[in-house]
């Protein structure tokens, strides 16, 4: 539970434009202290995917593909540029649903989401002709870097790496956790029984997801420029389980 | 954009069981002072639906419902209660997927979600015949709990009404935004420039339903007993929306 002084979420500011190959970690630690802002245990750091992937150098090149004859069909359905939409396909497994200007599609991770989480805003300069994939491997991700900055904080912080996802049924998009490392992402409370000593009807909190959408309030999407906050308060109650966890076995998908 | 000092998320704690007829406005405005909590202007209130349909008296007696025919085909299906399930189906307009244990309908205020929303946890204590309808209007109700508040707190707060919902491809809920008054509950980023002067890609934001989730982490959703907070440090920078913007319209729907 939540003490009385409540939580916090606090914007890393001075992260500058990252790089294939890059070290996040002293990037980040180079970050906290140039705020001073010390991360203490039970701090959960939440890293957008943009600049994970941008460090693992998951750049594409849109002239350098050649779109076979699915990308061509899919391309025209949806009005996406063809050479896109082949990149697209070759993150994915399967595709879900097209529309005009709508491709969902189950990627490789296992997650369900528009084009693949191929992204084109704010991947850098002269970026007409680029797209950025997802990390090859979130929860692999967050593991390392939370390993990398055991030197600059004294111990491992529990990491969130963070994309921005649409629903089905709702407008807008929210942050979900799409890698984790140390963190209870998905906290079962099947059995617990509520105030009146019934058992509680609701029996999975996507603890991950929620701690994604606040730390999305500070990172924002856009033109912010803050790739990382801080999500202090948390108590950790529960047993730490990756991001992973989040994603609905696909023999219980009823809407794919 | 979140200044410095980043977000804050304060739990709102001594509100005790809410009972049909009782004024949310007075009890809420006690319960900050009690904390010496005192809201300022961009703060946003955050308030569980739960309490606001235990104000509204939303309770349903099961050994009341007389079960009809499509009640008692959809309980066979998924196992529920009969009596559950017609309240469920008064609810909603249409049912979208049933399944073991599942029932996903669309609720009469549009949202797509299990159950109608209709809550057996934490009603109060002799609830095993008792069940928990959504208000009746929540973005109604938001307005006329920050207009009741303008004379304990000398301002109309902005106010979001939040509710656990499961998602299609992830497990566990998370809390979004059923209603809101006085809040850019979606926000519309289309033809915005990105930081490389490329049009944005994602277009609108579902700001309430991550100020939710960001609340959810303190209301949590079982036995904490904390049905209300306030999340400070937000600049309102979009123009106001109510939360039933964040529904897509039917005709977009492609999982419907």
């Amino acid at each position: 539970m939540v003490g009385s002084e409540g939580l916090r979420v606090f914007p890393v500011t001075g992260i500058g434009e990252i790089k294939p190959g890059d070290g996040l970690a002293a990037i980040i630690a180079n970050a906290l202290a140039g705020q001073e802002l010390w991360p203490v245990a039970d701090d959960v750091l939440v890293v957008t995917s943009k600049i994970v992937s941008k460090a693992e150098g998951r750049f594409a090149s849109l002239a350098e593909v050649r779109p076979g004859a699915e990308a061509l069909a899919l391309a025209a359905t949806t009005g996406k540029d063809p050479r896109l939409v082949e990149l697209i396909l070759g993150e994915s497994s399967r595709v879900v649903r097209t529309a005009p200007n709508v491709l969902i599609t189950r990627h490789r991770l296992g997650l369900i989401m528009a084009n693949a989480g191929i992204d084109q805003s704010n991947i850098g300069p002269g970026s007409e002709d680029r797209a950025l994939l997802l990390p090859t491997d979130p929860d692999k991700a967050a593991a390392a870097l939370s390993e990398e900055l055991v030197g600059a904080l004294g111990f491992a912080p529990a990491i969130i790496i963070s994309d921005s996802f649409g629903r089905p049924w709702r407008q807008g998009v929210v942050n979900v956790a799409i890698g984790s490392c140390g963190f209870p992402s998905l906290v079962d409370r099947r059995g617990a029984p509520d105030r009146d000593g019934r058992l509680m009807q609701v029996t999975q909190i996507a603890l991950a997801d929620m701690v994604a959408a606040a730390a999305g309030l500070v990172t924002g999407e856009g033109d912010e420029g803050v790739p990382v906050a801080i999500v202090r308060g948390l108590p950790a109650t529960a047993p730490i389980r990756p991001a992973s966890a989040l994603l609905r076995p696909a023999d219980q998908d009823l809407f794919g």
